[in-house]
């Protein structure tokens, strides 16, 4: 694959190239092949929200992204799954304001790589077609993250994996990224092959989901770490996902979403004082076990900070938490 | 409970006296309700053994136990496990010297407690009663830990463990000890409930089994603590076991037994230059991780070491463990 964007000068004067240099600092480290990525990662506002509210969440998130200065702002794409585990959300889903637009419209004017996650199973060939024709034609490279179709939705008329990443072979405009889940491998002691035909099909990084469960990561690194070298291939670096968790409501909502606790943990979570100030001193404790295990494998990590809520509290601890990773993570 | 021998005089020429002299520092942390135990484990030797080489065997862990001054001795009692997993047996089964004679015949001057494990599934009421009479008119006190019947072995005549406690009740001579299993707790969360039931039936220390999963121990200590708390009880000490392991057969068998390694710890062992040393930097820091989340939590620990094996590298590993989980430990 080419390196992207190599070079790139700063006027000050003009957002493209001032988004060519930000997009330097992911790509060189990337190109690299080392770690140390720092993403912030946000759902776009509710589709239903009214556009002077939108316009006033769209100027909160700006300065706090600004402010956290990340590699890359990773977007969300959520979807409804009424499938998932049987089990009835905890949270009504609502519809979002689409992913794509929201980076690159709402957000237009941060200049850093924005990681735009996209649900393949939630739409057809010609529409995924379409995208793909924008794509090529694009500017700068599009970063994108395909989701597979969720957990009581496979047989819809959407794409599989399998189809959209061959639909976008060749298509040297779009730098793609591809999801890891311990919790899987936990379950099907198979998520490192799914790494590795991920990164054939040309994903170039990992993020996972939230991380609560270090022995999980670490076993998935540790099998991922162990196939590398039996294959002689390169490690893709793995962004950890990372997101405070300020109540037993939060918590509920993130078992759903298949996050796993380990039991002690969650009795911290459930019996704290203050939950939330718990929760990211927990993240923390989990990220530096997880860290050391990468760093005796030799693979690159980074780090990956997002609220699940959008309650003010837990947004803010967001950041707090991001501040600590980032710390952690070092140079 | 009375304290038992809560004062006593060395006069080292008398075995009753020095005993009394050890039991004492033991049952001083027992009364106290402190940590810090530390304990060494051994299965007796086979029934096959002859007598020369039973003595050499004798000779040989009275002086290695002797070098580790533990606080007292565990002597496990060896059951076949047919119905075990549905899994073969990767060791074959072969019956020991009776736990209690070698403990108080064999192993007579070793001036130290002996806690004695006794399977309870394995002997008729008579036996159990015979035994219980010998207790109770022994001149010092009987440390015994039950075990229930074996899995796949529920259905036969001997004792179960609720009957046993019954039977014992009111007997002053004997101290009592339960088994507190991680594992189970994993599958069944119920596993701090059977503690608190054990200790209303007599038992004043728990001993687990080999400890390669930080996690669920740290679970079960979790919910045990918040029992403890929700009942207004004290809580007994948690003597956690560890035991080298020097082979991928040892690992084997150790997953036969019962015991849960994390997958990437299981990657380590299995794909180490040197599995045994690779093994007790692990325990150690297992013991690390479980010590300060009991400690977080004021829960009482001590350690327990013994060797699966009894190949010499890792019966000197054993040692090895011992000494560093002991200086982990404390004072």
């Amino acid at each position: 694959m080419r390196p992207l964007l190599s070079s790139g000068t700063f006027s000050g004067q003009n957002d493209v190239r001032a988004e060519g240099i930000a997009l330097n600092g992911f790509f060189e480290k990337l190109n690299r092949g080392l770690g140390g990525f720092r993403f912030y990662g946000i759902a776009p506002p509710k589709l239903s929200t009214d556009p002077d509210r939108l316009r006033e969440i769209a100027v909160q998130q700006l300065s706090r992204i600004r402010g956290l200065a990340p590699d890359a702002l990773v977007v969300y794409d959520i979807q409804d799954e009424p499938g998932r585990n049987g089990e009835v959300r905890p949270f009504p889903f609502l519809p979002t304001v689409a992913p794509e637009a929201y980076a690159h419209g709402a957000l237009r004017e941060l200049s850093i790589p924005k990681i735009v996650y996209r649900s393949i199973g939630a739409q057809s060939r010609e529409v995924f077609s379409r995208w793909l024709d924008t794509v090529r034609v694009a500017p700068d490279p599009q970063l994108s993250v395909f989701v597979g179709a969720p957990r009581g939705r496979a047989a819809t008329s959407g794409l599989s994996l399998t189809e959209a990443y061959a639909l976008v072979r060749g298509a040297s405009n779009l730098v793609l990224g591809g999801i890891a889940i311990a919790e899987r491998h936990v379950a099907k002691e198979d998520e490192h092959q799914r790494m590795l035909a991920k990164q054939d099909a040309g994903c170039r990084f990992f993020i996972t989901q939230s991380v609560y469960d270090a022995a999980s990561s670490k076993s998935l690194l540790s099998d991922y770490a162990l196939s590398l070298h039996a294959s002689g291939r390169p490690p893709a670096p793995v962004v950890l996902t990372f997101s405070p968790c300020g109540s037993v409501r939060t918590l509920e909502f993130m078992k759903w979403l298949g996050i796993s606790f380990p039991r002690w943990l969650e009795n911290e979570l459930r019996h704290s004082a203050d939950t939330l100030e718990r929760s990211i001193d927990l993240c923390e404790s989990v990220f530096i076990d997880v860290q050391e295990y990468a760093r005796e494998k030799h693979l690159p990590i980074g780090i990956n900070v997002e609220s699940i809520s959008i309650q003010k509290a837990e947004v803010e601890a967001s950041v707090e938490l991001y501040r600590r990773l980032s710390t952690r993570l070092g140079a």
